[in-house]
C-alpha cells in the first residue's frame, strides 16, 4: 500500500483522483500554481505545496518543483494524469530515479509512443494495422515521392516528434510534396529539435474510435470496448460515447485482441489507450497510443462497471488488477460531454474568469458530473478550458441522449460563457443521432449549420 | 403512452419524476403551494399551478385543487411520489372517478394495507409470518389478556387506523393491561375516529428488514434484495444500505418469496414496501406494507440497476416491465444517508432557513445525490426537512462507507443546521461497522455517544 501520493495536475482530473485517494485511506498532496490557490483540488488534498507561477511551464510542469515537492513530502508516488506532464519519459525517469514510482507506464513505453514514427514500426511489427505510409523515417524528398505515389495522394507529412495535430501537413499532389518537403522537415527541427519525418495517407472521411488497456505488473491485460469520439473540432474531442453503435460484437473482439497484443508486446504497465482510424469500409488503421489516463474514460467506467483511477493505483502499488478481461461486458451505452470555457460564437475563445453561479443537475440514475469548480471559484487564463465532464449512461443510446439533453438544459454557468448550447446542438444533429459523425462533421456541417441558426435568431 | 402527467408532490421526489418524464419525453406538471413558488420543482416542470397556501393541508394534501389542476392541465395521470396523498385511499378513489390514473396500486389495495389489522390478517392468510398475538380485533380486555398470556410480555396494544409510530401503546404485564386497555380504545377512537384494536408482541431487540416489489398489469412480479432500515430515531429512518449483511443468500430467496406470495395474493399493481421486523434469530415478522415508492429506493436502484420511477409510469401506462426476475441481480453495495435540515443538538429540531451556499460533491464512481435544493432555494417551515439524499455505492461495503465518508466530509450547506456531522458519526458506530445495528440503536447507544463527544468538545 502506497501511504503517501502527490498529484501533479489540477481541476477535474486531481480533483477525481483526490477523492480515490482519500477512499482508499492514502494520504495526498496537491500541487498548485499562484493562479490556483483556492482551487477545488487544492481545498481537498491532505497537503498542497505551491510549485510556481501561474503559467504551466512556471509549475505544472516544473519537473524539479514537483519532485521536490514529492521529496519534501515524503510522498511515495506521483500521479501525473492527462496533459502536463502526463507523457514526459523524462520526468517519469527522474521520478524513477528519485525512488519516486510515476503511476503509468515506463519512460520507455512513454518514450516509445511519443515517437510517432517508431511508434508506428512498432506496431507494424506486432501486426496491428498501421495507416499506409512510409516504413520509418523518409531520407529524401526521392524516396517520399515514391512512397506516395505508390499509396496515393492526399497524404499527411509528418514529424515524428508531432503528434496532437501539431507537426503535420496535408499534401495534395507531387508537386505540393516537391513544394514543401524541406520546409516543413527545416519547421520540424526548429520546432521539436528532432528533423524526422515519415509520411501516411490520409483515411478520410474515418471515425475515430480507439480502446482503452490496462495491463498489471504480474503481466494480467485487460482491454475495454471502443470509444467513438469522432466528434472533434481541430482534433478537440467534444463528446464521446461507448460503445460505438457501427462496430459489431466481431469487430469488437478483433479490436480488443490486436490492442491486447500491442500492449504484451510493449510489456505495458498501467493504462493506455489506442487511437484507430475506421474509414467508411470499416477498416481499422492504428493512429497513436496515449500512454496515460484520458479525459473521456468515465464512458468506459460506465459502460464497463469498473474504477479506472483506483485500478491504477493498484496496479501501480505492484497489486493484480481487480476483474478479469471475462468479466468486463458492456452495460448500456454511456455519452460524455466536455463543457469548457469558451465562446463558441468566438471561434471557442477560451475565457478565464470567476464562476458566479453554479447549479448542477445531479441526481437521479444514470447521472455523472465530474468537475473541479465550485460556485465562487475563479478559471485562471493559463490552463486548458474544461470546467466539467457530464456524464450518462443508460440501458440504450436514446435514453442516454435524452439523458444529455436534460443535463445540458438544466446546468447554470454564470460567470464564464461554456459550449453547452453548442453541446446540445451537437446531440441533435442527424448523422449524430445515426451515429454516424466523423471527424470532419463538426467542423464541416454541425458548427457551421449552428452558426447559421445562431445568426437568423 | 401518457401525454401528460401531473406529479402530486415537491422536493426531492417530485425532482426525480419530473427528470424522469422529460426523459420520457413526457411533458410534465408541477403543483406548488404558495410557500413553494421558486422551488426547484417547479422550475423544472414544463406547467406549474398553485394549488394553496403553506400548510400541507391547504396544498400538498388539498385533494380537490390537485385534482382539478389536473384536469385543468389535460393531465392524464398522477404521480404522488410518498408522503402527502400517496396512501390515500380516497385520492385514489377520487381519481379514478376523473378518469385520471392514479400511478400506484388500486385504492382497495391502499385501504387494505392502511389498516394494519387487516394487513395483518391478510398476510397471515397469505402465509406471510406474522409477529404473534391477536387474530383480527379484540372484543374485550377478557380476550386481550387471554392473548397476552399466550404469547408473553411485553406486548403492543395498536390502534387498527394507527401506523408510523401513531396509536401504539407498550405494555409490560398484566396489570399494565387492565390499566390502559380502556383508555387506549377511547384515545384511538378519539384520534381515529376508528377504537378497533389488535395487540402483538414486542420483537425486540431487532432489526428492519424491507423488501421492494413491482408487478405490472400483466401480473409479472418482480422482487428486489433487501433494504436495512434499522437506523432509525423515534421511527425516523436515517441511513439505508442494500443488501444487508446479515441475511444469507438463502434467507433473501426465502424473504422474495413471500414478498412476491403477499403481492400475488393482493393482485398488486405498481410499487410497494413489505416491512419486516428481523429478531436475533433472523426469525422475519411482517410489520406493514407501504403502498408507493420509498425514500429510500435510490439504493435498490443502484444495487439491481434498474429505474423504478421509470418502472412504475411504465406499469401505470399498462406496458410490461422491462425486466424479468431472473435479471435481478446484487450488484456490490449501497448506502443512502438522509440529509436534513435539523439541528441534532437540539433533539433534531427542523429548521426552515434560505440555502445560502451550496457544494455538493458530485463526480467520479458511485456517487449519486438526489436533492430538490439548490443554492438561494428556500426551505419553507410547512414540510419534512429532508433536502437530499446522499446515495453511495462500491463492490464492497467498505468502499461504500468509505465513499459516504468523504461525500459527507465535502458537502458544504450553509444556511440551515444538517445533520450531516451526525450521520458521519453513525458511519463510524461499532455496531453499524460489523452490520448489527437494530432499530434501538441510534437511541440506545449512537445518539447519547456522540452527544457526549459533541460535550466534551
Amino acid at each position: 500500500m502506497f501511504q503517501k501520493v502527490l498529484v501533479a495536475n489540477r481541476g477535474e482530473i486531481a480533483v477525481r483522483v483526490l477523492r480515490t485517494l482519500k477512499e482508499m485511506g492514502i494520504a495526498s498532496v496537491a500541487i498548485y500554481s499562484e493562479a490556483d490557490q483556492e482551487s477545488l483540488h487544492v481545498q481537498l488534498a491532505d497537503e498542497a505545496i505551491c510549485v510556481g507561477s501561474g503559467p504551466a511551464q512556471d509549475s505544472y510542469l516544473n519537473r524539479e518543483n514537483i519532485l521536490s515537492a514529492a521529496i519534501l513530502t515524503g510522498s511515495e508516488a506521483i500521479y501525473p494524469g492527462f496533459g502536463f506532464l502526463a507523457e514526459d519519459a523524462q520526468f517519469a525517469e527522474m521520478c524513477a530515479a528519485c525512488q519516486i514510482v510515476f503511476i503509468g507506464p515506463s519512460a520507455e513505453n512513454i518514450a516509445l509512443m511519443g515517437d510517432k514514427a517508431r511508434a508506428r514500426q512498432f506496431m507494424q511489427q506486432a501486426k496491428v494495422p498501421v495507416i499506409p505510409g512510409s516504413d520509418g523515417f523518409l531520407e529524401s524528398l526521392a524516396q517520399a515521392e515514391k512512397v506516395a505515389a505508390t499509396i496515393g495522394y492526399p497524404i499527411l507529412l509528418k514529424a515524428a516528434a508531432g503528434g496532437g495535430g501539431r507537426g503535420i501537413r496535408r499534401l495534395e499532389n507531387a508537386d505540393d510534396l516537391r513544394t514543401h518537403f524541406a520546409a516543413t522537415q527545416q519547421e520540424a527541427q526548429t520546432a521539436f529539435g528532432d528533423g524526422r519525418m515519415y509520411l501516411e495517407k490520409i483515411i478520410a472521411p474515418a471515425k475515430h474510435i480507439e480502446l482503452q488497456v490496462i495491463r498489471d505488473q504480474q503481466g494480467h491485460t485487460v482491454v475495454f470496448p471502443e470509444r467513438d469520439c469522432s466528434a472533434q473540432r481541430h482534433h478537440q474531442k467534444l463528446l464521446e460515447e461507448s460503445p460505438c453503435v457501427l462496430i459489431s460484437a466481431d469487430q469488437r473482439a478483433h479490436l480488443m485482441a490486436l490492442v491486447k497484443q500491442a500492449a504484451e508486446a510493449l510489456h505495458y504497465v498501467n493504462t493506455g489507450t489506442i487511437e484507430f482510424l475506421m474509414d467508411q469500409k470499416q477498416q481499422f488503421y492504428f493512429m497513436e497510443m496515449n500512454t496515460r489516463i484520458q479525459v473521456e474514460h468515465p464512458i468506459t467506467e460506465m459502460v464497463a462497471q469498473v474504477d479506472l483511477i483506483k485500478a491504477q493505483l493498484t496496479v501501480a502499488m505492484g497489486q493484480p488488477l481487480p476483474w478479469e478481461q471475462a468479466a468486463i461486458q458492456i452495460h448500456g451505452h454511456a455519452i460524455e460531454c466536455r463543457i469548457n470555457a469558451e465562446d463558441p460564437t468566438q471561434d471557442f475563445l477560451p475565457v478565464a474568469g470567476k464562476i458566479d453561479y453554479l447549479y448542477w443537475p445531479v441526481g437521479g440514475v444514470g447521472v455523472r458530473i465530474d468537475s473541479g469548480i465550485y460556485a465562487g471559484s475563479v478559471v485562471p487564463p493559463f490552463y486548458d478550458a474544461m470546467l466539467a465532464k457530464l456524464i450518462t449512461f443508460a440501458p440504450d443510446r436514446n435514453a442516454t441522449i435524452a439523458k444529455m439533453q436534460r443535463l445540458l438544459q438544466e446546468t447554470i454557468i454564470r460567470g464564464v460563457p461554456t459550449n453547452c448550447e453548442f453541446e446540445a446542438a451537437l446531440l441533435e444533429d442527424p448523422t449524430f443521432l445515426k451515429g454516424e459523425l466523423t471527424t470532419m462533421s463538426v467542423n464541416q456541417t454541425v458548427l457551421p449549420d449552428w452558426l447559421a441558426t445562431k445568426e437568423a435568431d
